[in-house]
């Protein structure tokens, strides 16, 4: 059995934030046994895994990939919609368009510490159009 | 339901390749509702996600991976088939080893802007073995 | 058709370890074409596939991930759990918390140089839980 349904995220700021909840109230009626992929119909922001607990992960994190990719890299040709695009799309394939979660005893099985992000890359951010596909 | 079949990509020269088109002419009689699994058999290339439009988001990817994780970076024991190949491997977990995209409406449910990726990291490459897997 | 099941594998150390003959020893009766997915269920450890033979690779991939993202970057501020915990996160977010590999011919259908890999991220290490699941 399979099933989907489209989830429009509103605008973000650029940043790491979590969206665990926003999932779980849309999800409904999970299977005892299955998986759950969450895919981001975007090339500048993510979806991704990470510590659920403590804000300065978010923090530390964007600090961190923000240096890591920085706007303002001289050699990049992609600026036409701002410095921050081309970063955003390398974060993308870095960080990857979809996580695949299993479902156990009719629930989404993270770990005790785990939450769903979603990694907005970009400064004039837009709503963002998830794919949530259930299958058992 | 699942179905499987095996597609061989031609070398392609080290960088970053859209294959959105050689998938689709692989693909045929997708289902309503589905996932679709795009799998290559490789550690030093990838399958990824990204900007399907403008060329220089290739290259400009293509010159950041190559200036993350040079080719020369002295440490690097595991040279014997080359200074390229470490920094495969390293991309390769970096950017993943296979894409999972939604079938929607009986299509493959990309965003607009989304096209399919190969990323070949090798200077000497070679075909590349892919498993595409689709289940409803 | 879906099954599941629960690994716990014992602490390793930090670093890159090679778990593929741990994960078919676990597997029975594989489908003759499936997915399989392998699910972390933590934020300081992570599953990718590599290259299966050569020793070098895991010392070299730790070595370039530990200078990427150092246990003393400054202004880190998530370091209440040691130095080692919020590069821990950040490499689990770039390297991923599940691998999805297809099952062809009622085998794990990896590449020949393909291994499946546990990347510890942590000093000290503890068990770290999977979960396993196949579908088909």
């Amino acid at each position: 059995m399979i099933r989907q349904l489209n989830l429009s995220l509103p605008a973000f700021e650029r940043g790491m934030h979590l969206i665990t909840d926003i999932i779980n109230n849309n999800l409904s009626d999970l299977p005892e046994v299955g998986m759950l992929n969450i895919f981001i119909k975007h090339t500048s922001a993510s979806i991704t895994l990470n510590e659920n607990a403590d804000p300065t992960v978010r923090s530390d994190f964007n600090n961190y990939i923000n240096k890591l990719i920085p706007d303002n890299t001289p050699y990049f040709k992609h600026i036409d919609e701002g410095f921050d695009d081309m970063p955003s799309h390398i974060k993308h394939s870095m960080f990857g368009s979809s996580v695949t979660i299993p479902i156990s005893d009719y629930k989404v099985n993270l770990g005790v510490w785990q939450g769903i992000y979603l990694l907005e890359f970009r400064n004039y951010s837009k709503p963002r159009n998830l794919v949530i596909t259930i299958y058992s």
